[in-house]
């Protein structure tokens, strides 16, 4: 049985098909070797939750952990917890839990600050050693449908560089014209190139080896943001032979909301340059409180202030939910081949759900091709759904199915849901109750209601 | 009774002289209008501890709120939290919390990043300010013994700036000559004059108002750092007029390890620059997601990335912990001038019982004025003493009084003992017992026992 199977039943309409169709799905889940992840995870009654691509959901095991690092270790142990509990050392042990993840090696990775902090450092970091090489080399290029902090943060940066730098987009285009669009923008005055390896609206995911090839060929250097990679595909930065990576905890790491963010640097640049935000736990020596900067050795020198110790505690609770330390698997230090088969099948299944149950109401944004995708899944709003995408994915809140809603950018069809699918905790009977729930939504006509109109703050 | 007749009882020796000293330490405590607030804090069986500076200890609402926010907010309501929760005002919402406790107004301060982190950022506008207005202003004048990362911030801030800007540090000299010789610093190339308002080994304190005027009158911008203030000492920013101030959220403001830092900048120039970590939670309008940035108006322009909701929902109970709502006190909105009240009452019966029971052995190191030091008491290891300030301070950490050492800065007389008086949490008979336990290790000579030689990775 697989998901195409399922997906002919769910095509013959009538409730004795649904029924088959839905317990193939429940098979399925069944038949999961990662079914028993799903166990690690809180998770509300009645609610299905397709946005952990957001905010990852709460790991059971967070609640006990921070209530001891409030209690004991902060309540009891006080100021002897930075040294008795390991707190100055959590940046790099909770790097080294996260670094088979993203393919780096023990000793690459810390965890600190923000994503966009994470990324004002390497990227200032990736400008200096560019220029230091070659001082033609001044402009970054990213893409124009980047997430917006990303360009706003490489806006900073060369925006406050002495030397001319720039930033130069690349229009959001199509899928399939996005790889050779990046590759053409590149030449001899590159300086780095820096994307996001999943895209955050439409879920298509960048070939990460062939672009740093492209880039190192062209003499750039490349930054990638994982934001929407960790823990959700399969990354293997060695492999790639990237230059800089940083990414977000509180996504498929489950870190919680806000967790601090990582960060990675390739061993050949890391003691080259000192990165901007020279604060003491970036020292060679924090704690011997001389007035000199000097910068640790390795990727210690990346981090800035103190890091915030509940939800550092909580990001390491979230790596750990992802582990597979059961001895069943074949790869027990890197779950991610068997979380990218899941999410695959997963995304598969929910596209031919939804493209046999709402294809005049949903357009695919997301490539049709797994290998070219991430673990979320978008359809631009059309037909009758057009412009009603916000109440749309409203109504379905409503009704227990959680995805979001991002707005098009200028040029693009229609506005778009998304669905992110968390192979840790989603299943298939999920996919197959939630199509069901888009279903009735999209036939109803229900998200016409004005109720479903007023914004929310945060989208 | 005042610590003045507790002083003269305990310089008699003897047990009974002893005891009539303590007992009128406890009669203090009965009388102690903020003795309620100690309730508020979870401090372990056997330990006096005199770190809060450092650290602050466990507020007991913490773990409860906490324990919400993960398994309620984020658990239950996951993404719907941002809006639902509040956790997108929260930067602001706990800022404002935070505003009476510093003279600053609603909407005039955010919790962010760390402190370190919001130095780079005001810094960095204040001296774009500056050179604005004169662009022979290009110095940041600075004390050679000011906390260490902020003189690396401001080493890394001058350091990539393409204006020839530089750092100037102003020679650590004795407590009454530092005013005289930070005025005599300033000039007609000053561009920003950086401060911390509490030193962190000494405990001195400058006068606010007064080296702002005196900044100001030569044209130039202040920063304060007011880590080991706020929460310890009346600050009134807007009173002295101050320009820009950041500060840390684990110290007297009991918000947890590493607990996010506060970032004020005056109203006059929150509008004028857009600070160096442009992300999107500083901009106009993050949810929309354009690809260019715009700075939000007011002091949320200063916000980078996304809230560490854990971290910062414990600063919130840090900072409830020091409030004064039972309407038994005078300024309910703002409890400083009460907690002052009793640091200086605590701070004084420190100093006059350590010097009557150990002269010989510790040197004052804080100024001996009240009205010029913060809430901390400072002493160089000197006589049988010299040279072993580091391991009396870990036989004291194994007698339960828990205070740390700080090297000597080059120069100056020996190491330092350094304790921190929390008046939310320190009682006097805490001072009391602390200093015999003090007298004991000095007299008996225990320290000098190899174990306590023992370095650890924090200090």
């Amino acid at each position: 049985m697989d998901t195409q199977t399922i997906e002919q039943a769910n095509s013959r309409p009538g409730p004795q098909a649904d029924a088959v169709a839905r317990a193939r799905c429940l098979a399925l889940d069944a038949a999961d070797p990662l079914a028993s992840l799903r166990e690690r995870f809180a998770l509300p009654e009645g609610t299905i939750y397709l946005d952990g691509n957001s905010l990852g959901a709460q790991p059971r095991a967070t609640a006990a952990r921070i209530a001891d690092v409030i209690t004991r270790e902060w309540g009891v142990d006080l100021i002897a917890s930075w040294n008795k509990a390991g707190w100055i050392d959590a940046p790099r042990r909770i790097g080294d839990a996260l670094a088979p993840l993203i393919g780096a090696r023990a000793g690459e990775v810390v965890i600190a600050d923000s994503t966009s902090i994470n990324l004002f450092k390497v990227l200032t970091v990736a400008m200096d050693l560019a220029t230091s090489r070659d001082s033609r080399r001044r402009v970054v290029i990213s893409e124009a449908d980047n997430f917006p902090t990303d360009l706003y943060i490489a806006e900073g940066v060369v925006g406050r560089r002495g030397d001319t730098a720039s930033l130069s987009l690349v229009p959001a285009t199509a899928s399939a014209a996005r790889h050779d669009a990046i590759v053409s923008a590149l030449g001899p005055t590159t300086a780095v190139l820096m994307l996001t390896h999943v895209n955050y609206r439409s879920g298509a995911m960048h070939d990460m080896a062939a672009l740093t090839r492209a880039a190192h060929d062209a003499g750039a250097l490349v930054v990638w943001d994982l934001a929407h990679s960790a823990g959700a595909v399969p990354v293997d930065l060695h492999a790639a032979d990237a230059d800089f990576a940083i990414g977000c905890g509180y996504k498929y790491l489950n870190g919680g909301p806000g967790a601090p963010a990582f960060l990675w640097v390739h061993p050949r640049h890391v003691d080259r340059f000192s990165q901007p935000l020279s604060g003491w736990m970036g020292h060679a020596s924090p704690f011997t409180f001389v007035p000199g900067y000097a910068p640790a050795a390795g990727v210690s020198r990346f981090l800035c202030g103190t890091p915030p110790m509940l939800s550092m505690a909580a990001l390491e609770c979230g790596i750990a939910s992802l582990q597979l330390h059961d001895g069943s698997h074949e790869d027990a230090a890197n779950p991610m081949p068997a979380l990218r088969a899941k999410s695959i099948a997963l995304t598969s299944l929910f596209i031919d759900l939804v493209e046999a149950r709402c294809r005049d109401a949903l357009l695919l944004a997301t490539p049709r091709d797994p290998a070219k995708r991430g673990s979320q899944v978008s359809f631009h709003a059309r037909g009758a759904l057009a412009g009603h995408a916000y109440a749309v994915m409203q109504a379905l809140i409503e009704r227990g199915v959680v995805g979001d809603f991002r707005e098009s950018s200028a040029g693009r069809e229609g506005d778009i849901l998304r669905f992110g699918f968390t192979p840790a905790y989603c299943r298939y009977v999920d996919v197959f109750d939630a199509v069901a729930i888009i279903g009735d939504v999209v036939d109803s006509g229900v998200y016409r209601d004005a109720r479903f109109r007023v914004r929310a703050a945060v989208t």
